[in-house]
C-alpha cells in the first residue's frame, strides 16, 4: 500500500492490518504515552474544502506520532490565486514533506495526484466519490461495540447520492461481511441503487427493526434550494432519526454520525447523546485510524517493528 | 481551582498564586530557557471571534511551556457549517487535549462548556461578560509598576457598558485593594454602574487627577452606527486621552490600553508611546499570566514542584 | 547584517556567504537530517497579502531548523480590526520571538518595523519593492544549473512594473556578474526602464536568442481590467514562453517561474514541465535559502561554526 486512495481498493487483510495497528496504539493514547514514528517528519494537510473534524483528526493524529503538522487551506492559499491543484502539490513536494493529505471537491483529484508526487498521498474526502478514513473508522467503532461485522445489517440512512461517507463505509463494511442497506427520498438515492451493491427503502420504518447498526448521514442545508428535498421540516419528519423512530430499534443497536449534526433534522439530540449513540467513540477511533495509516504508510517499516515490540499478535 | 471562567469567582488567594506562578517564571522566559511542563500536552485555541493578540498570547504561552497548541477558528471550521459550540468542543475533546481556551460570543458560553468536556476550560473572552486572564495581566502590570495594588485609585475609560475587559478588570481590582472608578458617555456605561461596585462620572476630568492608573478602552469603531456614540470625533474629543487630559494625572500614574488601539481616538500616540504607557508590558505579562493559568490548571502537582525548586516564597 | 531587507543593501560578500550556507545545509536537507540551529527558538510569520508558497518555504525553513513557526496571517488578526503594522508588530515583539518574517503590500514597511522592533526582520515581498529571497533562490538556482552567473544573460518576461521579484533579481543576478534585460508590453515597464540598469524590448524575440536563463514572471490576470494588458489573449500571443519562443533558445538556456504559474498564460505547460524548466529546484532552494538567512540573521555564531563542522570551505 503505497497511498490511500480510495476503500473500494483496501483488501480485508489491508483493513484489518489497519485496524490492528490503531488497536496496538489505542492504549498508549490512553495513557498520554508517546509514540515517535513520525519524529522529524512533516505531513502537509491540503484543505480545499473547510473542515474542523477531519484536518483536526489527522493533525492530532500527526502529532502523537511526534511528527509535524503543514496545514494549508484553500482559502488562505495560492489556490485563491488560480494555481491548479498539481503545481500546488508539486511546489509543496519540493519542499520535501513525507505525505500529503489531501481533501478536494473533485472526485479523482487524490489518485491525479499521485502521478504528480512522489509521497504517499491521502484521501481525506473527495467530491462525491470516497473518504476512506471515515468508512475505516466506523467500521472500527462497529466492530469494537458489536464485536464482529460478520453478518450484521447496516443501515445508512441519508443523501447516499453525494455521500462519499456513505460510499466508503459501503466498500469496507461489505468486506467485512457485514450486510448493508441505504434509505433516503429518491431524490437522494443514485439512479440504480442496486449498483452499489446495497439494499434500498425509500421509508426508514422498513428497515430500522433489522438494523445492527443505524447510519445517519449529515443533510446539506443548502440542499433544500436546490428542490432535491422538499424541506427540511418533511425530511426531518419522514427520514430523521428521532424518538418514535428509534423505538422501532432492537436493543443492542448502535447509531453513527459522521458530523458534524444538525440536531433536529437528521438526528434528534436525544439520539445524538443517548446510549445507543456511538458518535464520541466515531472520533476517538478517527485519530487513531489515521494514526495507523500515516504510520503505515509513511515509516512502515518501523511500524511494523513498533507492533512486534508492543502491539497485538495480529499487526 | 478546575477552569478560568470568571474574575468574578477567583479568591484573593487564587490571584495571588497566579502572580507567584507568573512572577517566577518570568525570569526563565526573559533568559530563554526551557519550563516544558507541557510536553506532550496538546491545548486547543476555540476562537469563535478573531484575535491577533489573545489567541497568539495563549499559543505562544503554550509553547513556551513545551505544549501543542491546536488552533481552530469558526471561519475555516465546521462551525460555519452550523454545529454547535457542544458538538464542536466535545469532538475536539474525544481527540484527547489537555484543556480548552475558548472565545465567542455568547456570555457564559465557556461555564456552558464545562458541562460537556472533562478537561479545563480556560475563558479568552465570552460575549460582554468576561476576559479574565486580561484582568490578571492588567493587575500584574499595574502592581509590578506601583509596587500594590492596596489604595491605588483605577480610572476605566470606555465603553464599561459592553466590555468584558472592564468587567474582568473591576472583579481583579478590587481584590487586591484598588478603588475603581468607570468614566463613559452614558450610552456606554450599563444602566446602574454602582452595580458594578464602582464610582463613575460622565467626563474624564473629574476622576483623572486622583487616578493611579488610567485604563483606557478600545471603542468599537462601528458603534458609531448604532448611534451609542455620536460620532469617534466627538468620542475623541471629550472621552479620549490626550496630552490635555494627561496634563492633569499625577506624576506618578501609568496608562494601559488592552489594544488593539484606536490611534487618535481613545489613546494618542503621544501618549501610547510615552513614559507614562506600559502597554507592552501587558503585552510581556499576559504571556507569564497564561502561562501560569494554563501550568496550574494542566499539571497542577509538576507546576508546584517546578515552582518550589525554581519559584518565589510564596508560589 | 542585522536584517534582510532589500537585495539592492546585500554586498557580493554577504550573497556569497548565504548562497556557501544554503549550499552546505543541502546535503543534511535532502539526507532528512536534523540542523537544530533553531531549537527554542520562535520566528512569527506576519503575512498581510495571502501567500502559499513563501509563507510555507519559510515555515518550512524555521522547522528544518527546529525552530517554532508562528503564523499570524492579517485576514484573521486585529489588523482586521485596523489596528497599525507597527502595533501589531510590537505586541508580537512583546511575546518575544526571534525574527519576524513580514510581507505587505506598502514598499519599505520592513525597513519602517526594524525602527519599532528589537528583533531581525526578513522582508517577504513589500509591495512592488522587493522580495529579497526570492532574488537569492532564483540566483542559486540558476548558480546551480549554469555554474556561474558571471557574463551569463538573464531575460525576465512579463510585468517589471509592478513586480519585486523583477527588481531583487536584478540586484541580484548583476552583482554576481549577469547582465539583465527586461521584456514588456509599454505599459507593463516602468517608465524608464534602463534606470534599473537593465536592457530591455518589447518584443521578446530580440532577446531570446541570446538568453542563458528566461524567466517569465506571473501575470496578474485582474491588471486586464485595469487596462494594463490588452487582454490575456493578446499578452499569452506576443509575450507569453510557448513553443514557437523556446524554438529561439540556445540549448542550455533554462527557464524560471517563481510560481504560481498561469499555465497557458505567461508559460506554457510544455514548457513549465520540460526539461529546460527548473521550476522545483527553485522552490527547494527556496526552503534552503531561508534557512541560510534565518540561520545566519537569529544565531549567527552558532551558525558559522556549524558550518566550520560541516560545511563547506567558503563559508
Amino acid at each position: 500500500m503505497r497511498h490511500l486512495l480510495e476503500a473500494a481498493h483496501l483488501s480485508r487483510e489491508e483493513i484489518r492490518s489497519i485496524f490492528d495497528t490503531a488497536r496496538a496504539f489505542g492504549p498508549k493514547i490512553r495513557n498520554d504515552e508517546s509514540i515517535p514514528l513520525l519524529q522529524g517528519k512533516a505531513i502537509v494537510n491540503l484543505f480545499y474544502e473547510n473542515s474542523t473534524r477531519t484536518r483536526s483528526s489527522f493533525e492530532v493524529a500527526i502529532r502523537k506520532l511526534g511528527g509535524v503538522a503543514m496545514n494549508f487551506a484553500a482559502s488562505t492559499s495560492s489556490a485563491a490565486k488560480g494555481e491548479t491543484l498539481i503545481d500546488t502539490a508539486r511546489n509543496l513536494e519540493a519542499m520535501r514533506p513525507h505525505a500529503i493529505v489531501v481533501r478536494h471537491a473533485s472526485a479523482g483529484s487524490p489518485y491525479f495526484l499521485t502521478k504528480y508526487v512522489s509521497v504517499p498521498v491521502i484521501n481525506a474526502g473527495d467530491g462525491f466519490h470516497e473518504h476512506p478514513t471515515q468508512g475505516l473508522l466506523d467500521a472500527l467503532t462497529i466492530e469494537e461495540k458489536l464485536g464482529t461485522l460478520e453478518g450484521k445489517r447496516v443501515v445508512i440512512l441519508g443523501d447516499i447520492a453525494h455521500s462519499r461517507v456513505a460510499r466508503s463505509n459501503i466498500h469496507i463494511l461489505k468486506k467485512l461481511g457485514a450486510s448493508v442497506a441505504v434509505c433516503a427520498p429518491p431524490t437522494l438515492l443514485p439512479p440504480k441503487p442496486e449498483t452499489l451493491g446495497v439494499d434500498y427503502a425509500y421509508r426508514p420504518e422498513e428497515l430500522l427493526p433489522d438494523a445492527d447498526v443505524v447510519m445517519a448521514l449529515r443533510i446539506q442545508l443548502e440542499r433544500q434550494n436546490r428542490m432535491q428535498i422538499p424541506s427540511i421540516r418533511e425530511y426531518s419528519a419522514f427520514w430523521g432519526m428521532n424518538q418514535a423512530r428509534a423505538a422501532l430499534l432492537k436493543p443492542g443497536c448502535i447509531i453513527l454520525h459522521p458530523g458534524p449534526i444538525n440536531r433536529g433534522v437528521e438526528l434528534d439530540t436525544e439520539l445524538a447523546d443517548g446510549p445507543r449513540s456511538v458518535i464520541l467513540d466515531q472520533v476517538a477511533n478517527g485519530v487513531l485510524i489515521r494514526m495507523a495509516v500515516l504510520a503505515k504508510l509513511v515509516v512502515p517499516e518501523a511500524t511494523a517493528e513498533w507492533l512486534k515490540k508492543n502491539g497485538g499478535n495480529r499487526a
